[in-house]
């Protein structure tokens, strides 16, 4: 608690990570890239799964579960799938140890061997279209509107605390229907899904868009994405949604008889959003002195400190912040009354304003005596002191006041961020230097892509879905372009 | 839906093997011995989770997450527990797969073996331990309450649909305390909850014992355990709840300083259910109709279903059926109107049925006249036509009855099947016969529990925490006994 946070301004990757473990989000596991969420982390995590599980629900989806282990040639029946996946996956090849022969220790029994050996999934359309060539036989059957919350192991070689981790948590929808429209159009909605969850909930300004064919998830058609600015000028791809046309269907061979009676293949979408969102919100919201929560997401929304010298202080002042407490959890508030003996108030100030409790509530003696109380905004660092009797109103006003700041405050500092531009000197600068989505032409090109990634390391991270048509030249090549593409570095 | 299922009392085993395909709660996954558990199968299993998950936080649990992958080496460090896990399970060794040579397909890249081999958890004392280490410091950072949600392999030799699979998904308490005391309360407590929340919700009668020291947790130093008895007079362990006493802690070195300044290792506890919960649900309840769900863990409590010939007809049924559904709902009841016009009355029934949905609610042109509904209950398969305006009053009641009614049958069937006995003879012809929990007396040693397990098949379920003292003589050695434990047959 001692020594400050590094700046955002000197060192915003140290100051990140550095604040994900201070603030008592999570911390690095012994085993190479992997992470524990700890109980704070977790807590958030929780709150946001169950915001989009509601919204999924609520639009007639449910929830399954599939295996984790995946039979090595499931990967390679779809041919982009196979190329995207299998270069970083764990393998699970045996079944069993066995102490050693010289007693040193277990070892693998090779008398255990798979005979296929068996890939933890890095994602699941395989498993799951071999699961719905079963499930599928008519348009009866059709849509299936399957969920599923599970971790996936995919093993990346530069790994960082929520942002890419070997295992992550996350949702993947996997859906199968009779028709084209009907799948693209689900396609969209579960997009406008996210981008409206992670809004309202997150206070996350998003940019939708469409990923060009180099940046699409290996097997999809069209892979549609939101993408976040974050602080330091960085892109963050913040969730994705699949339409998958066919592909997959035909990999496995899933068809149905249609109302005509003619048999064809589902159509397919599958979408996703990960514990990575955690890493958006913290680069988001997050100042020098440690976490900002929205309130809507917060696992405490207000914490109440007591400050006292005597213990005949201490019991009327716990009292009647105990009186408080009732009041503001009767609103549905999360409220906590930190009442620990072992830590200064001191302390505990500085502990709720790193871990990001957007209100903080203190009351002394003097307080009692005034029946006055002090409250603290965490995102604008305001201090006021008012009656007793206006505190459930002024904390509820805080409580939404705060939301609507932080997410204006991001919103503001994604448009500001958010540029023309139409030479690629420019371009080269804006990017070496404060970063933020740059609105570019460029001529539809793999090989262009590829060739501003290799120089500027800024990929495409989408074309706009409400992008304008406009005449252009490709600030790389000149030659011409219909629309803008955002460009920016990206996590 | 045409061929009726096996009887129970033919082929219980068959019976049940279909019954979980048919009532499409699960079915088996292409790799050996996973399951996928399917929509229906899995908002039970979501129900289950909620009240568990409201009941750990009520006693100030929290969740975390911890990594999938165990190194190797940490197995090792509590000896039994090593002897416990390591003969059955899946172990990463490469983590990248190439394209081979000849261009045949995938396979495993040998240079991108793994330094040391990796475990996919069995149980996570080993990883939560070894972070534990780096969480306490000093009883002030004690008691450590954490829960964790998440899926487990063990390679199983034989597997069946939810009771043994080689991947199943369960929870999983670790808790750190200051004293024995308290770490002995905490397993105590939470083998309580565990039996409450079994009952309460899923009406199934259990007995609380403690397991001998053959069949405890490796690496627990008691194993407190629930044991329910299915209707063909087997046992099944419904959950465990251990008290580790400092084992784990020395294993992984955790100290901490107590209040008078003396560094002492931490007490800990684990406990744990699983997706076999469902499969100990299924066996209780069920009859050869189908599955019997208790209506406070169904999805759907009820169901209803129009019958008409004409549109007209059909109009009119549903619109009235739709008010019904209304009031049912406002009331907080889980209703489903099945409005399909591809399938029959008839074939709804039938499904509906064998899915157990604990009330069906019918209504015809004939019921409009007259102002009436039929309904028919699951459990009993009683069917009565009332007035619908009585129909909310009604359905609430029989929920409540229907509860009642399927613990009631079961705790009966439990009662019947567990008898004292006094001589091995009895013992044999028992157990061979209608099974069910045989009280008998045991001289305590390993050697003649694993004597009788081996001639009988039968083992120490445990030894009951109500149990009396009483003078007794074993009934395989002869030798004196204390108290009598509880033998059967187990799944």
């Amino acid at each position: 608690m001692t020594t400050p946070l590094p700046k955002r301004s000197s060192n915003f990757s140290a100051w990140y990570n550095e604040l994900v473990v201070r603030a008592d989000l999570a911390e690095n596991a012994s085993v190479r890239g992997c992470m524990i969420i700890k109980p704070y982390g977790y807590a958030i995590w929780e709150r946001l799964q169950g915001f989009f599980d509601k919204a999924f629900k609520e639009t007639g989806h449910v929830n399954a579960y599939f295996p984790l282990l995946i039979p090595k040639s499931y990967l390679s029946k779809e041919a982009d799938h196979v190329e995207g996946f299998a270069k970083e996956c764990a393998v699970v090849t045996h079944y069993r140890l066995k102490m050693a022969e010289d007693g040193s220790g277990m070892v693998v029994d090779p008398a255990a061997k798979l005979e296929e050996e068996l890939i933890i999934r890095p994602t699941s359309e395989t498993v799951i279209w071999s699961t719905y060539k079963n499930w599928i036989q008519s348009y009866r059957d059709l849509p299936i509107l399957v969920n599923q919350w599970c971790n996936i192991v995919r093993w990346e070689m530069r790994t960082r605390l929520f942002l890419r981790t070997t295992e992550f948590l996350w949702q993947e929808g996997h859906t199968a229907h009779a028709t084209r429209a009907e799948a693209e159009a689900e396609a969209l909605q579960m997009l406008h899904l996210y981008e409206r969850i992670i809004r309202e909930y997150m206070a996350i300004p998003l940019v939708k868009g469409i990923k060009t064919e180099h940046e699409r998830f290996a097997g999809a058609e069209t892979t549609y994405t939101i993408e976040a600015l974050l602080q330091d000028g960085k892109a963050l791809q913040a969730g994705t949604s699949h339409y998958l046309g066919q592909r997959f269907a035909k990999a496995f061979d899933v068809t149905f008889t249609n109302q005509d009676g003619i048999r064809d293949y589902a159509w397919g979408t599958s979408w996703g959003v990960t514990t990575r969102l955690m890493g958006a919100l913290i680069m988001t919201h997050s100042d020098d002195d440690g976490l900002v929560l929205p309130p809507k997401i917060a696992p405490i929304q207000v914490v109440m400190i007591p400050i006292y010298k005597t213990n005949t202080e201490h019991d009327a002042v716990v009292s009647a912040l105990s009186v408080c407490q009732e009041q503001l959890a009767n609103q549905g508030i999360r409220v906590k009354l930190d009442d620990r003996d072992t830590r200064k108030p001191g302390y505990k100030f500085a502990e709720y304003e790193q871990k990001g409790v957007p209100i903080r509530i203190a009351l002394g003696p003097n307080d009692l005596k005034n029946k006055t109380v002090e409250l603290a905004r965490r995102d604008t660092k305001e201090k006021i002191t008012i009656s007793l009797e206006g505190l459930v109103e002024q904390v509820s006003y805080w409580l939404e006041a705060i939301q609507e700041n932080i997410y204006q405050r991001a919103l503001s500092l994604q448009q500001q961020h958010t540029v023309c531009v139409d030479d690629y000197a420019t371009f080269k600068v804006l990017i070496a230097g404060k970063g933020g989505f740059l609105l570019a032409h460029w001529d539809g090109t793999t090989e262009t892509e590829e060739k501003i990634k290799a120089e500027t390391k800024a990929t495409i991270r989408c074309i706009p879905l409400d992008g304008v048509e406009e005449e252009g030249c490709c600030i790389y090549t000149g030659r011409p372009s219909k629309r803008r593409v955002i460009f920016a570095q990206a996590y």
